[in-house]
């Protein structure tokens, strides 16, 4: 890998430990990296501090913004500063059309930008190559939840998992490695054949009725409204339920309420439980990426998914 | 699943020990059942055994020819008769445009009479709900021979598998749960990561010259010539090279023969090696499949991959 | 099970969640069951609550001590209540010879006792039956603090387990069915040989200079000093060492704080991460054990494992 | 290890495949290797070939016989020459007390005549070393025999495991790794805790009329008869028992006919279906064996297990 990005300027902006990560390896890799909005630590040495964002994003060839981007106000997330460090209009519109705008998931406004300025804003969290990585320490930190929250092992446990998703594959796989019993529920055909393939119990949602009262763990992946009221009726009052979908999530949580049930809603997980490995797996990612953007200066991609 | 084809009658043509299982849960469910190549056993009490292909195709509502099919000359293929069984241009002209014709895959010539007599014609081994459920007999077959054919034990060997596809996904767990040490070979960066996610060692094909010369065991599922000539000169004389690819299958045989390795091509095996099995994935999928085709009697399908 | 304890009376004393579970199902099996520092809850309907040891052990045929015992001073452990309730040599010698004392492990004097008097006390966390099930909880929570304190994943990790009894030999399967890259030590060649069946990387004590620096996790299991000041000296400053050998473990704590190491002394867990599980564990072999004790009152055995 | 048998000159006689690899590393390690009853293939370039017994043990420090040893007349067991090879009495006296014979397992007259004659006959089968690591050979012969004889893949299938030692753990752990629904029935608590932790579903011998009736594979372990012609009316006529145990294994064979079950006798298998596995097996532990028994010239053990 080494010198791969040597000549490339990269503008770093906010994030979190994994972002400290990633900006390691980009200079490891002979990148030139302008930061703002992390900390002035040894890892970052060679790094360009800048004091404003008009600064960090000059004469670069890509941005990374941090996986969440922005909250909804425009402001960069970032674990390290409490001063707000505004992304605004004016600053987005600056950004040579051509520059590639890497983040994770950006808000509704930042696609609106996009769309309007014909940027090239790619959101990557999205790509299986991230969210296949990702979807382990999402997992793990699953199962963290559920160790701590549950008076009985996970071991024996009858756990369900709702999707056969990214996530949900490799949550069964994690599950039944430990010793659950566990019956994943999913809708296509081929999926139910896989489930079945990795010696689990595959579920159709008409059955649903049948496997919740069952279940001592529930873990949701399918950010559509699968537990219902209705459906929520029939989970055990001890039953814990994980649910790792997309804000707002899969769970009609009022109703778990009502219903004296036990629901998590958990936030995007990786860079909080196992932020190296969230960082390795950004750093691992973002240069072929990178790469790839810049070597193609014809194509200037906009909007969409991977925009 | 009870008398659900109460009503529906359908020819079985030819076949082997898997049209037996398919053909008894095909009466269990309620079908009238006309037959012909297969055998008068007793399993198939019930079902009507023609003289013909002419009678056997006469007013039924779906067709089922065996897996592959016919021979390149138009022969039915039967494992229970000697008798030849053409398959004519004009007894398949004559059946009825919205008859489904299931099998699995179909000679080139059987394709084009679909499209030129717009007869809707199934292909079914490919479907992913058949071709997963598949893939564990034809996993089951290729360990099977590769166990009598090394003179070491699959647990503790170098396992490499080419493609991470239906097929190689199965095996490739299969063998994992073994013991061997397996490395999966692919190109798209979700399989990498899938494959690294499954705790197994992950390779790219421009890394090939280095882990083939490492292998005991080389297990071939991509239909396209992977196993070169060139790329033949890096496997270890003693490993075992099994291509369970569609014939011609990825590996370039006469050179292997020349640089004296040990290198077989399977046909497709399910049938072979699990017949219960292999009848009871069909006995799983054609009803259903059976079913929307003759429910939704406006939609003339023709050709193509599910024609 | 049911009714197997009728007209069998139990006294059990003290403990946490774990006893109201076992009481429960003591109470399922028809015993009469006096306790005493367990809380009126409902599950425990059905008990006589009594007021001091004295009263508590009079009459009865069998008492559970909780898992721990009694602290150095004397004093029965228990979650429940603050008031001291102390298990005096008086009290000791006033129960009858022929009455099973249950417990987990038994402090020191405790065991002087029971040799000098000549009482049955018996000892049950080492019975295979108990600590194989309890293995268990203790993997869960031990895997359960690494996914806390580690900033990586467990899958993907170098992670290395000492000892393969019967919590080392669960930990790797755990461990290795999340996916670390599980190495574990041992010293008889027949330990040596199960590991690698089970398709994990055996090592020696004579190799750990080379598998040390290469841990991300380090789990210990033997109770007597394995992670001395010299061997210490070779593991990574950022891998994480959880010991859970009966107390003081078997690391230097000392040493590896000086060396800036971050090593973690877990109590026993299974109580505290599972109580349902491990008081499940007890409820299904306690009976099983007290049936046989007072089924043959002839052998009364003292000291000793099981005493 | 290299030359760490410099000096030492070692008889191998008759045998197999594994014996050509042994000797292939005896070679490597230093070893003087006379050989009879071997073919002079160029692996073993470097052996003394000699004519006759006699010769053979002269003057050496270790002598190895196959693992089974003699057939019941006392002939050497060889798969390289059809002339016999007496191992007489009066040799067998002439070897020097101190000189350890090492084979896999004694006949009856072997034993005594080494209790008789003072020798040190030392049987290698049942040392953990040896056994647990052919206990693999042993379990991918016996599922390759399954996947041969059944017509439905082990995926899936009911199988049952007698036995919870060596060979039933590896065997159980294979099985559930491929796919099987795996039941092992054992005895001793301590085992069904293991086999439960293991993710299998754990059965009692009290317990085998319920389950035999299920099960599509039956393995036996146990070398005491224990399929008894009472159970063995409770299995399923179309399900295949496979009997590894030490024959005349555990299976009453003539009911089983009787009953019109189909049961197999498997001789012992590792050498058959992985000769080098088994070989290496070997030759990963003779040398040391033969270290520890040349160096302790005082202790002339004699009969029992390692005699």
């Amino acid at each position: 890998m080494a010198e791969q990005l040597a000549g490339v300027t990269i503008a770093v902006i906010g994030g979190d430990e994994r972002q400290i990560f990633l900006v390691s390896k980009l200079l490891e890799m002979g990148a030139n990296v302008k930061v703002i909005g992390l900390p002035e630590r040894k890892e970052l040495t060679g790094c360009e501090f800048c004091k404003d964002l008009a600064q960090t994003i000059q004469d670069v060839q890509a941005i990374i913004l941090p996986m969440a981007g922005t909250d909804f106000e425009g402001n960069i997330i970032t674990a390290f500063s409490k001063n707000k460090l505004e992304f605004t209009e004016q600053i987005f519109q600056s950004i040579p059309n051509h520059v590639p705008i890497f983040l994770g998931v950006a808000k509704p406004f930042l696609r609106e930008w996009a769309r309007f300025y014909e940027k090239k804003l790619i959101e990557i969290a999205d790509l299986d190559e991230i969210a296949i990585p990702n979807s382990i320490p999402t997992a793990e930190a699953c199962i963290q939840i559920a160790m701590e929250k549950l008076p009985i092992t996970i071991h024996g446990s009858n756990t369900v998992v709702l999707g056969f998703g990214r996530c949900g594959m490799t949550l069964a796989r994690m599950l039944h490695g430990i010793g659950a019993k566990t019956t994943v529920v999913a809708r296509k055909p081929k999926d139910l054949a896989r489930i079945r393939e990795m010696g689990l119990t595959a579920g159709t949602f008409d059955q649903l009725t049948e496997i919740l009262p069952q279940a001592d763990l529930i873990i949701n992946t399918i950010p559509i409204q699968i537990l219902t009221e209705r459906r929520l009726s029939y989970v055990n009052k001890e039953a814990l339920i994980i649910d790792i979908a997309t804000a707002p999530g899969g769970t009609d949580f009022q109703a778990a309420e009502r219903l004296g049930l036990n629901a998590i809603l958990t936030p995007s997980l990786p860079g909080l439980v196992a932020p190296k490995t969230a960082g390795y797996i950004l750093a691992e990612t973002l240069p072929r990426l990178i790469l790839s953007e810049i070597s193609l200066p014809g194509t200037n991609k906009v909007g969409g998914k991977i925009s």
